[in-house]
């Protein structure tokens, strides 16, 4: 294919795509597919000659879309969002079409440039301590993460090496393997998987402390177990705060656990995956205080901020806690400039080599709908679920199971975990809204998520019907099977 | 930005980009900026109200193209190529417009199911042994990772965890800290800095083995150092073998070191990552000859093989070996179909949970080009590569420094270390071409990597007038100075 025919194909892509969004909520939701539908429609092996677009084309109805969940229907409230935009499709086809791998500033200034300088302005919006900020010369900045996975797991190597330095600098008579032996970290009982998943990575023990009854950690959990593991000879260094947890955005109580971090030299990480978007309001702004405690912050704007996955911002305090930790530099990477102190290598910043000018998506986004425009989305998203929890709240058979802060939703039939299993069941089955539920202590819940762009009251409202009308219908069935027992 | 404006700015940037493409050539290709140059040419902040398109647009020339490195420019020949073709930018829009995230089957079958033929169909074209391939019930299976780096993470973990749970099983008085003190991993002395790199990350020591005379690692370099480290109390668990170095394109001999770390029970890993898609071509299929000895296997078609960046792709034998390093399952990533033992839930292979639906790539790439037009590609280069390094031999002030078996020539003036620093300099400050270089032992050396899709022979030529007469004003100074001294 040459350019010329990139120009045709091209826009016949984009005009795709504006259908598909345009039209998304013709779509069933949830496909039909069973496991390994997709081997069979298609060859066993490439093909030898090329095909035409034509023909790939007209397979991506065939073959790929029965098999697609649309993350962007606004019948969609799985999970937690994924972020898509107009802005962001465009800037990620610039992305491609420059097609540099920015692992070094050399490799393109440009793209090490733009991340630096956007994730300043984003760290403005949510009103990051300036400590946070790259600026002309400062000591900490922000950087791209493709997932919030690798922003906690970064954050624990990079406290692991430093806490082992200092340590090692207090008691030379220790060996690596006793002090790695002996680290812990800790998050909360509500923290998600990756956190876990980070300490087996890092080879570190890892405890959960227990959230109180609003599932959120607070300053005396931490000290009880702090208190126990310190006295049993281990050496707590990592903490991982977590502001909007994915069961139910509940949030860590930073003004308590931060001052406690810093006085016990725990690295605090936080992690505001979902959450941290609805900072660059002023009236959600009070959840993050208590930030000025913490060496590393995160959060995706691929979820919540219309920016197309992958983009999950991270800062740092203090860079030379992320480069020390991993700094390794061969001769084919090394440049000119590198010893100038005025160039960022992100290479030093992550796990990947490489890397895409993913900025390009944020300083799309961020100019064309400008933080009003943003802030407008994010208030939108809070005010449905609002709606939603007050539909769930007039309806005496249901519960609502934690505080509703931001735009999810926790609620569940009042009965057994198995009613409300088989509640969603019955919606899976219909698919004609989608959701997915969570463990709240030992109950069984449905989380109703707010997440397309263009999700609007009739949508919450037709959803709540839907599903008030199969808990009827269940109950039905329910009370009759259990008069039969 | 609604619907009906994407469309038309979609189309503006489609011919943007086909724009940019095809005259890349008169482009500077490495630019003149000094670092620090974006950030006084763009605002402190964010906007409040939106910007329009028109706007941003005209932006893209004026501050983003004067710091970009063109990867694509046919005058491009430094590091390795980072493919790129009309086929992947299409796919990528799609995947884009999709916008799933694809960490479960359920999130979207397609995005799952897909990459698993996909990978099935490259690993049929290299000739990957029947153990590698997912089939319909086999036990090994591809993976779509974002680089080489991750690939190398993710095995040397999986390794870890296999080794201690052996051992462990063996000598149930070693506690895990124990055996994690004594485990050592081994690349050669030519390896990327990625396995130093995630051997730190897995809080493992590493060892380099000795690459012989054609900076390959033979079965006897590593066997010694395997029975030197034996003999200490450690326990070898982790080999990464390299198929065409990053600095020079050597090859660590497979059929030596396989059976020997089959015998010794240490999982070879090959990192095969710029190299790995000439073994669509038979006649370079036998540099992965071995590859049956592998326990997991990865190359990177973002590289070589016309898919835009990322897109690396990674086979292991056992699958299991990756999900038993790292599988947690929290309640809200289960679903209904995930102990059929059909699916595969993709997030335990790899360190992010998030993931695009990168396979779209390789599906029109594959399917556009054909083997044979993919073929034709890796041939065009190895030709040209082979037709500078005959330019190089011609000119007796030059040597080859190893041998050109694909698409990298490193050579060098015979003389000082300085001289040809002060080469280099002079080529990268004339900007007519790009080049990197690296170290082969003592020497400094100048890699010429033949890296654009659109490269000729012209611009081979030319690379060569142009070096060689710099090449000779350089001489010149040198030998005044020298003669001044």
């Amino acid at each position: 294919m040459d350019a010329a025919e990139f120009r045709k194909r091209g826009k016949e892509m984009v005009d795709y795509i504006a259908d598909y969004l345009e039209k998304i909520e013709k779509r069933q939701v949830f496909p039909d597919v069973e496991p390994g539908y997709l081997r069979p429609l298609i060859p066993d092996c490439a093909p030898q000659k090329p095909e035409s677009f034509e023909d790939v084309f007209k397979d991506i109805e065939k073959i790929i879309m029965p098999g697609v969940t649309h993350w962007h229907s606004p019948y969609f409230f799985a999970y937690f969002p994924a972020a898509s935009s107009f802005p962001a499709l465009l800037a990620d086809m610039l992305c491609g079409g420059i097609g540099c791998v920015g692992f070094s500033w050399a490799a393109s200034p440009a793209c090490t440039e733009l991340e630096t300088v956007m994730l300043d302005w984003l760290g403005k919006m949510i009103n990051l301590p300036e400590e946070f900020l790259a600026g002309e010369d400062g000591q900490g900045g922000g950087v791209i993460q493709g997932s919030a996975s690798e922003a906690t797991l970064i954050s624990l190597l990079a406290a692991r090496t430093k806490t082992i330095r200092r340590v090692q600098s207090e008691k030379p008579e220790l060996t690596e393997a006793d002090i790695m032996g002996r680290l812990v970290a800790y998050a909360s009982d509500q923290a998600h998987s990756s956190v876990e998943r980070a300490a087996l990575i890092g080879a570190v023990k890892i405890k959960n402390v227990s959230s109180d009854d609003t599932f959120s950690v607070c300053g005396s959990a931490l000290k009880k177990v702090l208190d126990e593991d310190k006295a049993a000879g281990l050496i707590p260094f990592f903490f991982c705060a977590t502001l909007g947890t994915t069961p139910c955005c509940s949030f860590d109580k930073l003004l308590e656990l931060g001052p406690l971090c810093n006085k016990e030299n725990i690295w605090m990480h936080i992690d505001a995956a979902y959450a941290g978007s609805a900072f660059i309001c002023p009236e959600f702004r009070h959840l993050l205080n208590g930030v000025e405690f913490a060496d590393s912050f995160n959060f995706n704007p691929h979820k919540w901020l219309l920016v197309n996955f992958d983009c999950s911002a991270m800062w740092v305090k203090k860079r030379s806690d992320l480069t020390g930790a991993f700094k390794l530099e061969p001769l084919y990477l090394q440049h000119h400039h590198q010893e100038s102190g005025l160039v960022t290598d992100y290479r030093h910043w992550q796990i990947p080599l490489g890397r895409r000018f993913r900025s390009l998506k944020l300083w799309f986004v961020l100019r064309m709908y400008g933080v009003m425009g943003l802030q407008e989305h994010i208030r939108k998203h809070v005010r449905l679920a609002h709606q939603f929890e007050h539909l769930v709240l007039q309806d005496e058979r249901f519960e609502i199971c934690a505080e509703v802060v931001l735009g999810l939703v926790c609620f569940r039939l009042k009965g057994s975990n198995e009613l409300n299993m088989a509640l969603l069941k019955s919606i899976n089955e219909a698919k004609k809204i989608h959701l997915v539920p969570c463990h709240l202590r030992e109950k069984f819940v449905l989380r109703f998520a707010i997440c397309s762009r263009t999700v609007e009251s009739t949508h919450v409202k037709f959803a709540w019907q839907h599903i008030s009308q199969l808990a009827t219908d269940l109950l039905k069935t329910w009370e009759q099977s259990h008069h039969q027992q």
